[in-house]
């Protein structure tokens, strides 16, 4: 009972159109969307393979959650109030119906969650694994968007949510690792599985954060793109990172595994700096109220060092830590 | 000799940014474009598999082609000036230097032939064929786009270029035939490999066109699409079809090709209607002029059939081509 192209849109992505006037019931060759004055267009585009990006037997809405989340983020980093999307699907065939509703229930759930809606797409065919790519778009007002290259020397530098639950979930979910209790590792393996993109947040740091991006590679390799892309170095206090209860219940156990925390991927929260000032600070924890989402001061912008890396992540006593061996060590 | 993938960007992709300053030079996670005054953005995503929508081994500079191609295709039959695009690539790794270059000097080639630049994107790996996704961007001057539904019974259908060619040349790149002899079959194959996307034609259609497709599933099947959307039929004329001289050899040795030429698929040309007018036809044909794309009369548009198709080919004295047999059969 193979599906038609024409049925699987007609049933699975034409609701996710919302009935907006743009997607054309997705009856046409492309979208057409009319920019709102005085904003600038922010496009992002992301893939994700079965096998790589998520785990190739994930259950579908969860798959959704991540493909739209890693995409979301993108936007919320540069500012951008998110906007639509478009999707390819390339899928092993036969797609079943169940795995379908599974998939589209997901995007409607994200959608609804974050005020999108879809603009188009491609369904296609494939011998390989299932891929995914998303191309998402937002508006920020015309010169205000966040990017990684403004920070200066001396800016604090701020961590949206908790940092490391995604890299403590990977290990839950695929090695099977229990590492904080049945509750917490479900904690960890759903922030792994489907990643909050900071929606609300990133358009509110538009004229207040000197640079943004969101972590996806690891909260050190992030904040080294900051660092680079600005001429800076970075210092980061260990003890100031935020932690969930379920990652600090696994570090309890297992102290080394603070390098994975520090190094993993996949959080999707919002690293930025500021001027360091009373103002900003007050202007922070204001937001923090507004948006409900935990905002900490976890270092600051340093000038470029000399040598070794742009980032460092200091211990009790100044010690970096080693991120091969998760230990601190003097130098 | 892995490449980074910092090194990949550096390297065969930051270069298609032609600087521009909406790729911010590929260092950021979006791209952010200002809208010209007055239009509105056109955006589609077509997403292609090895083996399935280009041949498995085809030669990394027709792939380029083949990607950008059909998405500018459909820019241009919505009447949008094609501006730039976004690329997702899934590879096989690893992916040669070799073939990476050539990649990027196909792109590099439609860049330079119709105007455009790579906004951003993103590329992983997969155990899977090569897929790629690209996401293409053009303007239209508000409210103007053209559709699928405009259409009104009595309008003339036109097609710019010539019919067939693509869906020949796909027997010849992928069958080994033999139809054209050697310099029509490498006509017939190129055109398969590397589709002309009528973007100076289209924009030029705006205001004057009621509906515009362009054809890639098939003449037959998208005339019919837009029959289907404007709720419309269709006639065509078989003996108006447009033919490239390669398509007329092979006709002319198995005239039963012909329902393959009208039912095939890839010849990225348009389809069009206008008023039946005197005035139309005299704007047709100066445009044909200006654009130098061949711009014929292929059929009528009519009220929509009580019964049987909505469009129908006609032949010798309206006979009807049967898109089975290939041959003509009166009611």
């Amino acid at each position: 009972m193979a599906l038609s192209e024409f049925d699987l849109i007609a049933r699975y992505f034409r609701p996710l159109t919302q009935g907006r006037a743009e997607a054309l019931n997705l009856l046409d060759d492309a979208a057409v969307i009319t920019p709102p004055a005085g904003r600038q267009l922010v496009v992002t585009t992301d893939a994700l393979v079965a096998g790589r990006h998520f785990l190739a037997d994930g259950e579908p809405v969860g798959l959704a959650h991540k493909a739209l989340g890693v995409n979301l983020s993108d936007l919320a980093a540069m500012g951008a109030e998110v906007y639509g999307y478009t999707l390819a699907l390339a899928a092993p065939k036969p797609l079943s119906e169940d795995w379908l509703a599974g998939f589209a229930a997901g995007l409607a759930e994200v959608q609804a969650a974050h005020g999108i809606f879809l603009l188009g797409g491609d369904t296609v065919g494939t011998e390989g694994p299932l891929t995914l790519s998303v191309t998402a778009m937002g508006w920020v007002p015309q010169g205000a968007a966040l990017t990684r290259g403004g920070a200066r020397a001396g800016d604090a530098l701020y961590l949206s949510g908790t940092v490391g639950d995604a890299a403590l979930g990977l290990l839950v979910a695929q090695d099977g690792r229990t590492l904080a209790g049945a509750a917490g590792d479900a904690f960890l393996k759903d922030r792994y599985e489907r990643p909050q993109p900071r929606t609300t947040l990133g358009p509110r740091l538009v004229g207040r954060a000197t640079a943004c991006l969101d972590v996806s590679d690891g909260l050190a390799a992030d904040v080294g793109h900051i660092a680079e892309v600005s001429d800076l170095g970075a210092e980061i206090d260990a003890a100031n990172l935020p932690l969930s209860e379920a990652v600090r219940t696994a570090l309890e156990a297992d102290p080394g595994l603070l390098s994975r925390i520090v190094t993993g991927g996949d959080d999707y929260e919002l690293a930025f700096c500021l001027p360091d000032t009373a103002q900003s600070a007050s202007e922070v924890e204001k937001l923090a109220a507004e948006t409900g989402v935990g905002l900490t001061r976890i270092g600051t912008m340093t000038a470029p060092p000399e040598s070794g890396p742009r980032v460092r992540v200091l211990g009790p006593g100044g010690a970096a830590l080693d991120l091969q061996t998760g230990g601190f060590t003097h130098f």
